[in-house]
């Protein structure tokens, strides 16, 4: 691995602009050119993840692995591969030249044959970490711990029905929180993985909620202890690999947040595929959050909305992304959050510069929905058109209404001696549709 | 109409027992049986709703009505028709042997020309029902308004962009809380309808939510000034006829419940056709509510799982309606609720008796339910072997993380010290699952 | 109705360009303009339909209609009202622009009190339609029968138990070919409506399948006899309103067209909306019939990937659409089809322009699409793609497989002495998708 | 594993009865008790499938395996690992006292390094499984190759755009047939696995449609060749792995068969989960191919209708399980097809004998599913009301209909001069239901 592991790729991904014939540049990314005074990769904080690109063979229920990766295979000695696995993770973030990367604790360490050894190697790797973070730049956006992979969490981490594997849960994320800390992670993320049910005949779901809220509160404990500033996210998703998880949807998380007071402490990381597997849009989930405030960094891929399972593609869909970017700037912005990139190749993509494709595409992508949002935003049309349409609230009884200042009673006699029936007014949907089509492909 | 509208079936529907070959006779409902030292008809509190059965012509999207409902001839005086309706509904009612009956405000009484004429229309209607239930002793299990059919709430009514909506809706749901109050209904219930959106591309979502929180309340404030002492409940559907409704399912009503404060004042009545468009079985939805304390009520019928609207079929499936009757015998029953049949005959069932068929079907499917239901939750085997599953939480550590007395640090040492790798353990599903079907099937 | 049922809008609708701030106006759609040698007009040969636009007040399962259409009155003498709507059909269809519309039996003509009075009825407006059509210069794309509203139809017209029903289904599509035939019609479709079942409990498949190659059979042959020579459609759709529908997608139907010997005598028209509720996309669709010889027409419009019912609404996803005319367009073009708009208004879209948006808007997004779609195929990067993944079939031992000159033991033979384990090659999926979006935003 | 691997249960599982309380005993099942004149075992014809039950882990896409199978410890030596693994199978087959297994080559033997090696070793397998076979009684109900698993077949088989690939699978399934009939196997299965695509940007259907009727001819060809008897199947599954699948369900696969003239050599194994995958209920797919005369033996688990993949897990549910019975029984049975367990745990559940009590409740479901069935035909309510329903075309012009005597002609002139207005008739469906449940719940 003297060359590095993408050897037929020279790299640093340059920018070629529309009229580029080159696959492996990019076509609208630009890291460096300032969009409403800031840097576009500033805005978009693009991360890559290392579970699906360095951590995963290419398998998938039916079959084994079909790509490359030689630090995957079972008889190289794991510290030596968790090695090889970072030059080569490393190698490709800096040659695709993205600003972030995200990865679970055991995406880069192997677990030991104590908990202690399993500490122990997550240590040593999150000096190496912090070796090529300094040498090439790269940030992290966030970390997280894998509490869904090892057979001890068969039936849930915080929600398992023993408290040996609550415990064991807190004692990793404990480590993988302060590895995050240490090497200055923007966030933290919680993704439930098993916290659901398999069948309800052997669950007690209310214990279950309890514990969940318990195991919540303590991440926001102990990351206050120990001075981490990032914020918090849960990423929710309806179910797989499980029948039902807790943290199916954003509206369910408010929930559950609002029931353990952790509204304030907690923020959403929400998916696109994860999205529409709970029957919601992307868009859906954006807005709610953003609405609920607690709208914190979003994880850019595509499900197939004619699949039930979580494909978890390379996000080209512009239209749905351009709305996506505009919900997320309407918010303000994503704060500590970015853009984390959980997409997988396609099986069959085994070149070494498919993942490359891959990546470019969906930055030029996302840089491209990003400008159209940018500049739907800046003609403020649909701001405009939705802020006339609730108009009626903002003054006179509408306002009453808004301020808590009438009841039944009083709207009854409004009713009776004033309004009568309400004028018709259109949605005008399709003349929005239209509207929306003059900007995506304008 | 001098012989009543169902002159062929006699009544009042007689129980036959298993053996019956009458198909208008009960094989399992015994109103009078006693059953843990309540009559079988008040542990179920069935009610047969109004819309479906007596307002619903057995149209659908592509075709017209099938049935014979002359009341239904738009040539016929409103309120001549909607007497007629009256004495066919309660001669049904009545021959049925069922208790209790809900509708809406537009089941029983049209609008007029003025909204002051559509309330004196209702006040003539109530006084008429409040003789038929005099006369029949059927009760009311809860009241309803109609916010979705008219054009006025095409875009929704709390939740519209037009205050005047807003106070027209108010208005209504005014006037049919005192109804219901004045009828002794045991429930008020508010299903959304179209308190949703159809674009996002039009809709200020945080707004929305915001009308939603305060109409709520204003039930709730309206309903405590009337002295009204029933229940108030809301009931979840995801979506139909809109793309998206706020009231999606338990959990996200929670969540809303708790932003309003309205938590300890509402519950909720689940629908298994709203559950299962939801992406939720029936059974997860009502041990959610339990769970959460807000299990209110239940709207029985079955959705078919393959198609995604709401069918309203009759509840025929045993095994899971068995389960949906142990979790209401778990969570101490439904207090002031009860089971409303909000199923409607498939299209080509035009014969009258087939609504006897269908609803003496439904109650005997779920009289069934309800006694295998009662003898799991007797013989104690599931609620034993969920208990020891996490009794290991009940005593030492696991009570400590239940009582919050240790954080992740303590946690941490315990696995160090002492703890180690979790024992695995079965969770024994397809055990349980051979188990249940004793149940079902011995 | 002096001055036109849509006197607010002057048309004929103009092109403006893209920089046109008038929506109203084109922005992509130029009938005149030439692409391959062919008048746009004549490539996409769009039609409005009759029953969404001018039969259906804007109803739906959960309330009345929304939108002003006087002649649904129902107290309007019904062929008063005939007449009134083919006027603000034609109004509509002239300012619009589109060369064709589709029409139902039933969308213009009221049935009568004897079958004869119905087919009287038809005759008479027949004749009216053909006035239109000469006077307008408008011309007819398909007609077909509606066999699904009446209650007669409830459980299937070719495939009703009841040989009473299909006699009658055979006279209504009797009278409704040759009208079509009278007016020039370019095909004739049918779409199943209650062709399936509600359950399987009262159904024998065996038969109904065999009386609805009957029906299909007869068709053929009654156009073959009035020398009908447009094209025999048949619509896919897999359920809605019934349970299950036989027609349930192109792959279901060419097995019947095969069973029933007229996979030479009729094609399909496919549906977005009914594709997806199969679970398919709309481009499998396409490219299934265009492989089996068997696409003839396309239905546009757009369902919403997750609501499980046909919403039919304007289409407007540009890149779905473009692969949908590439495949159109690899496949030769639709020859007698065309791009019939079966979409409809959302039901607070009340303003008489909003009809205007939505069909300038979904013409709008095809033309462009087409345009896209042109330019893939002229440069012909995904063709040469695909044709080299498959050139090995094209000589050697490939070639002789597919001329089936070899067997199961000369494979064998090839393995074990000459082939060995096959080369890997990538599918470049990602890639492909890069390059396709360089097409729909470059 | 001198005592065997499942040395806690010891065999073979006694027939205890209703009221037995042992949970490894059958209550229902009596491989000896007379049905109909037949043994209930030859009735049923119970197979254990060797890919969910010994060759998978318990991992999921989420997970490692939770499982106690020391034979897939990639440390074993392959050839050791397949005997002990055969050992632990047929110690297995004999203690359930099934009469059947099913495996794919795969599951029993592993690759070798060159493509003769790893017919040697399927060889050598099949030797011992022959002694197996001899040794215990048990008989195999079909063998299968895994042509899905290994990265080659990642782009599919007999679809492969390489004919490298398409030769090795028939080299592949040319081994796997040998072998089914050297062991005497009753059928030969087909699951194509991977013959559909990821994406159509990269797939010419047509072609590859074709190389799949070639497969399917050399596949017939090749048992004609060998003189096996047995019936050759194919299993319809509509996605998953791959986004599409060619043979997606039964309709789809009779349009292939008919195309390539092969419906009267293969018949259809359905599966309950792929049913639904597609859509379909499983009793849809059974009597469709009932109907299509194609229906060749049934894979028996269950799919969880709210989630989007195959869950395959033990059938359960009784009412579902009696209609597909029903259908079988109808039908004339399955020949030479049987009832295979396509089942796996649930994850957590590792215990050795959860093995057991998975199987022995589907046994038992299956068997009480069947004699409801067989009383339910023997019965013949259900045959009768069917056979009424549509008594109408068995004489006068509905027998002329039938017999395509009559034409659309003089269809028209017996509706005007005749017929008029058919007479309405209930569809019934709820009293069936009623009817039905007293079956299932008497």
């Amino acid at each position: 691995m003297d060359d590095g592991f993408f050897s037929d790729v020279t790299g640093p991904i340059p920018f070629g602009g529309l009229d580029s014939q080159d696959p492996l540049s990019f076509k609208v990314y630009e890291p460096d050119r300032l969009v409403l005074g800031k840097r576009m990769e500033d805005h978009l904080r693009i991360a890559v993840c290392l579970w699906h690109s360095f951590n995963w063979p290419g398998s998938d229920v039916f079959g084994v692995g079909t790509f490359d990766r030689p630090w995957l295979d079972p008889r190289v000695d794991p510290m030596l591969a968790a090695r090889a696995k970072l030059y080569a993770a490393f190698e490709f973030l800096a040659k695709l030249g993205v600003p972030f990367f995200c990865f679970h604790d055991r995406d880069v360490a192997p677990e030991g044959s104590t908990f202690a050894a399993t500490q122990a190697n997550l240590d040593t790797i999150i000096d190496l970490i912090a070796g090529h973070m300094a040498r090439t730049g790269v940030k992290l956006l966030w970390g997280t711990a894998n509490l869904f992979s090892h057979p001890r969490y068969a039936a849930g981490a915080a929600t398992n029905p023993d408290p040996e594997v609550f415990a064991f849960a807190a004692a990793q994320v404990k480590s993988m929180l302060e590895a995050t800390h240490r090497l200055g992670g923007a966030n933290y993320v919680l993704w439930g993985g098993r916290e659901g049910y398999e069948t309800l005949l052997n669950t007690d779901m209310k214990r279950e909620l309890a514990q969940l809220g318990r195991f919540l509160t303590l991440v926001v404990e102990h990351a206050a202890k120990i001075g981490f500033k990032g914020t918090i996210l849960i990423e929710p998703k309806p179910k797989e690999p499980t029948k039902h998880q807790y943290d199916f949807d954003v509206a369910s998380i408010y929930g559950m947040l609002k029931a353990f007071d952790l509204e304030d402490r907690v923020k959403i990381n929400i998916e696109q595929n994860h999205a529409i597997l709970a029957g919601h849009t992307f868009e859906h989930e954006l807005q709610l959050a953003a609405a609920l405030g607690i709208l914190g960094s979003i994880d850019i891929n595509r499900g197939d909305y004619l699949l039930g399972w979580d494909t978890d593609q390379f996000a080209m869909n512009i239209p749905e992304m351009a709305l996506a970017c505009y919900t997320i700037l309407k918010a303000g912005g994503l704060g500590t959050g970015g853009f984390n990139f959980d997409a997988k190749l396609r099986r069959p993509s085994i070149d070494p510069e498919d993942l490359f494709h891959a990546h470019i595409g969906g930055m030029d992508a996302y840089a491209l929905a990003f400008k159209l949002a940018r500049r739907i935003l800046a003609e403020g049309k649909f701001d405009q058109f939705v802020r006339e349409r609730y108009a009626s609230f903002d003054s006179g009884y509408g306002r009453d209404i808004e301020k808590r200042r009438v009841g039944f009673r009083e709207l009854n006699k409004l009713v009776l001696t004033k309004l009568g029936e309400p004028k018709p007014r259109s949605g005008k949907q399709e003349y929005l549709e239209n509207l929306l089509n003059t900007y995506l492909h304008g």
